[in-house]
């Protein structure tokens, strides 16, 4: 790892995105610099090794961008969570909500079972709803969870809390 | 590498999805098996390295998936391309068909310069409209196109020529 690398100088922040008042943050431009990419999939890798993960979540579309090298890492399984119509074979179909209104997600029923040890993954923590709903499902198939793991958490939403009593682990907090 | 892996074996077959008569090649199961999916990834690192690309190119959702891998690992810059009003900065538009109606993808203005080699990647080529409108984008900003590289290539479909003079380099046939 190299320590000198601050993550978050190279998250660039896009103001009244996607509507007024928003400050998003945008992580296309950490994706553009291979060491910093590299570095942040280590950083992950170092957090979570040694805790016996055999299955990394995560849902599209930005979730799959650090969910596959972090799997690759740790030699585990990955398991893509999609939209609904998605996934081919038999799914569970899991419903959330949204500031405004529900929204659904997919997973393949033979994803996961009861012998796997899961981290789900994400690039945000905001809210936490996604994640809460992701999580509901894989305790459904009654498979251990050892944690989530963001890119980024926004403290003040306190999405941290929806997510107890499972580890969370963030890189760069707003 | 391994050689005695047959990635076709780890992809599973799925009859009438998405709709009746379509036979669909499920790639979870390839992607479920943490040694595969990494041969799968040494299979396209073997075949792109030395081509001095410093630039992948993959549109979501699935495209991602073996994109991130890859760029890691040429050590070159990953580029996200996605649907409309996803990516929070300046963004260049481009519209391709689809076999009923068109579609349109968006990818940030500052992405790619004239002076970037870019492999463009996705898991499955088809008719090659997609990855057809990716490379005119890329084109467009003047930037050396390396290749295209997929997981599946379904020859009858005859994507390839849509994608002509490129390189195209395809791990598993049907």
């Amino acid at each position: 790892m190299n320590e000198q690398i601050v993550l978050s100088e190279h998250i660039r922040n896009i103001p009244d995105f996607p509507k007024p008042g928003i400050l998003f943050r945008d992580i296309t431009t950490l994706l553009a610099e291979p060491e910093v990419f590299q570095e942040t999939i280590d950083r992950f890798v170092d957090q979570l090794a040694g805790k016996g993960v055999d299955t990394v979540l995560a849902a599209e579309a930005r979730g799959f961008i650090f969910a596959t090298p972090i799997a690759l890492a740790l030699k585990a399984r990955f398991i893509p969570i999609r939209k609904p119509g998605k996934l081919p074979f038999d799914t569970h179909s899991f419903h959330y909500e949204l500031e405004y209104g529900t929204d659904s997600l997919e997973m393949h029923i033979d994803a996961i079972t009861e012998e796997n040890t899961v981290v789900l993954v994400d690039d945000l923590l905001a809210t936490g709803g996604t994640m809460e709903a992701c999580i509901r499902m894989v305790e459904k198939e009654g498979a251990k969870i050892a944690g989530c793991a963001f890119l980024i958490e926004l403290d003040d939403l306190q999405g941290r809390k929806k997510l107890e009593p499972y580890d969370v682990i963030s890189l760069v907090h707003y």
